[in-house]
Formats: C-alpha cells, sequence, structure tokens
C-alpha cells in the first residue's frame, strides 16, 4: 500500500500523551494520520467470553483487533505503555444497558476483572479510498458518517443480540467495484461492503435521517454504499443489557501505534 | 473465484452421513473437492475462554471458520443438522496434555459444557495454488504435508502457550510471489506465508524430518514456503495440558458445506 509514507513513529504516543495530560476531550478524525484507530468496548469477565463470541460470529461490524487479559488496562499489541483508563478523549459508561454517563477517565471506575476489546474503525479504510480518488462525501464535508440501525439481526452470541448498525458513503456509480476491492483488502477493519444501494431492503426508510452521525448529500449518479459499524457493540450493549459496560464515545477513538498498512492483506 | 464449478451441494452431507453410518474411519483428503474442510478442537465452557482468546492472537495457525454453543454439538453456520460427535472419521481424544485414544465416536464422552471450535484447513488455499498451477509436492507426492514443531511461539493467552507449527511446500523460485499473493487472498483459512526460505531461522535443522507428515521432495531451484498449519492448537494443548479436550485425528477433518469460494477476500 503507498497509503503510509514517511510517518514519525512517536506521533501516536504524543497523540496519546496529550490526550491523557491535558485530558483534551474531542474527537480523534485526523489525528496521527496513517495510524490505526480503534473503537473500545470494556466488559466484566464475567461477559467478556459472550462477547469475544459476539466478535468471531459478526467480523464485519465487529473486527477485533486487541483483547486485554481481566484487569490490565495497556493494550500490548497495538500500543505498548498506553493506559486504555485515561488515553482515549471521552468515555461512555452503560449500566443495565443505559447509557449513564460520559467521562473523560475512567481510572476511577477501573476493577480487576474488566476485559477490553479493540475494534478497528473505518478511517483506516477510508484512508485506502481517499488513495484511488474514491470520495469520502462526510470528510467532504466535515462532518461525522451518517449511520443507520438497520432490519438486519447480528449472529447472536450467549446473553447478546441485537441488529447490525451500518454507515453509508454515497459512491459514484463507476467506482463502486473500485471502492469495494479496496475496502475487501482490509478486512481487519470492517473490510467490503455488506450491501449496495437499495436501502430499504434492510429497513432503511429516509437516509437522511440516520440514527447517528449526520446526513450526507447525494450526488445524481451515486450509490449509496453500506459497510459494518463499529457503533454495532453499543447497538448490542443496549439491546442486551449487561449490567456494567464502558465504550469510547464516538468519534472519540483509541488512536494506536500500528500503521494504517499493517492490516491490508496486500 | 473460478476454482468452485459445478459442485452438487449434497455431497458434503452425504460424506458425513456415510462417515456417520458406516463409521469410516479414513482420511478426506480429496472428498467433496470444492467444499471447506476444517479442524476441530473440543474444550470445557472452563477452557473455551482461553482458546477463543488464543485463536484471535494467532489467526494464522488458529483461523476460526465456527465455534458453537456449549453443550451444542451441530455447526449451525458451516453444516446445518450435522454432528460434531459421529461426523468425523476419527478423534484424539487428550487428558491433561497427553494423548490418552483415538475414536471414530465421541457420543459417549459428550459433556454439557463442552464447546467446539472449528479450524480452516490448507485443502483450502491448495485448491488456490493448484488452480494458478503452482505444484504441490506433497499432493503429487500422494503423501501427508511436511509440518514443523518451529521456535516461533504463538502468542499466549490465559493458560494456554506453545510453539507455532508450521507446514512446508516446496514453490519453484519464480513462482513465490504468485504463491503469497494466492493464499493472501484466503486470511481465513491461514492466509499468506509466515516464512519464505532459510528454515533454520525458525529452528528447523532438517526438512527431511517433519515433526508431523511426510517429508517433500525440494527440487532445484525450489524455496521452502512455511504457511501457519492448523496442528498447531495440538501442540499448544499438549504443552498447555487442560484436563480434557478431543480433537480431530491428523487429515481426519470435518467436511462442512461451505464452499472454498466463500472464504476468498475476492
Amino acid at each position: 500500500m503507498k497509503i503510509f509514507q514517511k510517518m514519525n513513529a512517536s506521533i501516536p504516543r504524543e497523540v496519546r500523551q496529550t490526550i491523557r495530560t491535558s485530558r483534551w476531550a474531542g474527537p480523534t478524525a485526523g489525528m496521527a494520520p496513517g495510524f490505526v484507530q480503534a473503537n473500545l468496548v470494556i466488559l466484566p469477565q464475567d461477559w467478556a467470553f459472550d462477547f469475544l463470541l459476539f466478535c468471531q460470529r459478526n467480523p464485519r461490524p465487529c473486527p477485533l483487533l486487541e483483547v486485554t487479559e481481566p484487569g490490565d488496562p495497556e493494550p500490548r499489541e497495538l500500543a505498548k505503555g498506553a493506559d486504555l483508563r485515561t488515553d482515549l478523549p471521552l468515555y461512555r459508561v452503560y449500566r443495565e444497558g443505559r447509557l449513564s454517563e460520559e467521562s473523560t477517565d475512567i481510572r476511577g471506575m477501573w476493577r480487576d476483572d474488566l476485559v477490553s476489546f479493540l475494534i478497528g474503525c473505518s478511517f483506516t479504510f477510508e484512508s485506502a479510498l481517499m488513495e484511488e480518488s474514491i470520495p469520502v462525501r462526510h470528510v467532504e464535508m466535515g462532518v461525522n458518517v451518517p449511520m443507520y440501525v438497520t432490519t438486519v439481526p447480528c449472529r447472536p452470541a450467549g446473553r447478546l443480540r441485537g441488529p447490525m448498525v451500518m454507515s453509508m458513503r454515497p459512491i459514484p456509480a463507476a467506482m463502486v467495484a473500485r471502492a469495494v476491492t479496496a475496502t475487501a483488502l482490509f478486512p481487519a477493519v470492517h473490510g467490503a461492503p455488506l450491501h449496495v444501494g437499495e436501502p430499504k431492503t434492510i429497513g432503511i426508510g429516509d437516509l437522511s435521517r440516520p440514527d447517528y452521525g449526520d446526513p450526507v448529500e447525494i450526488r445524481e449518479g451515486e450509490v449509496p454504499v453500506f459497510w459494518g459499524c463499529g457503533v454495532t457493540p453499543q447497538a448490542i450493549l443496549m439491546a442486551s443489557g449487561p449490567p456494567f459496560a464502558i465504550t469510547h464515545a464516538p468519534g472519540h477513538m483509541f488512536v494506536s501505534d500500528k500503521r494504517n498498512g499493517e492490516y491490508a492483506v496486500f
């Protein structure tokens, strides 16, 4: 992959340090370009097997990059020395499946039985799309990607079940095939689209009203293309109601030391 | 992928039925060509999280295709109606990390807490190699692929640790790059090679003495190419010693209803 030139390997660490020490609480889009960012889900060990199995059964919305040992806040594979309790700008805490609070630091609620799951994020494959001059509308518009709760069910696992959330990018009809192959090369970060065109068949009545994120313009000759979305775990937590869970706040990702290119098939 | 034409979808079911009813105990190489075969590991629920995490951390030797619910012997994703207790020709039972017996039927030792793991098998990517006219020496010679216990450690997970086992295929130097890209398209069944040439650097002193399988001829101008191997879990079980485990006997795989092409990235 050509996307990944001349990047200073210390940049992600500096980003995490700034977030940690200044308690900066903004979104991470565009930070440490070229490096992998990740969604975060933290669950008690009692629920960890169900969630690990859920990810194995639903790799498109939930492509797992790393799972920590119980109680260990350091993601040793993605970023040695990082601390998942302080290094993301903003967290969400769920109790019994309901969003109970947001916080910039979760050290005070850390427990020895918490297992952290880091899940691939579409920022990686969007770099690959842009590298091929395929337009990414929400980036052009400077807004969040539109995300939709679909009628496609995830495959359940143990106590976890719920609908798949998909993100949508409008792609010029002549570039759809290229967008498929470019993203298929990144199965570790959602991979190829799950649905191309015909939003009604996955239960989306009005593209201008996404369930998460912002609406984007769809121009003449463009087709709505849908990818598995890392917000799916949050929909699953709300549908399944584990007693306690922590996630990143949407758009406020974990910035890792891995380069995007390391997750390409080739 | 072109590999997969005109295959009767009922063939795998007929193969499983024959194995089940006749208690046929031979190897499955060449049976139901074009359909995915799988390695099997069965563990008590108490060890299932460790093993699931082990597979997540070591996807090249242990690419997971399906994990069943505890106590359920039916692999609902890979083959509806199949029974993992009777539908493989030969099983191995491990107690405290030692091979204790082989059996053609494990219904008598089935328990409600057993979780089954189905792991991708190199038969799938060998079809892709042959489709590109890349020679597969052990198939030409009619023997088992040579497998080596390397000095490359797997990433540990919980109580599970041990060495990576790799299979070796000699590839003409001019075809090595093609062999890499052809197999990289199948990350769900071991994917790209882990090591090309220089066997000494992964602790292999003598290619003519594999730890499992049979030695194969390496001709002038050929390079030994190493892939992650589905026998790795058996080496891990022997190194880590869970109280009880069942696997397939090497070469005696589970024949699924999935076609090889379903596991290609594209």
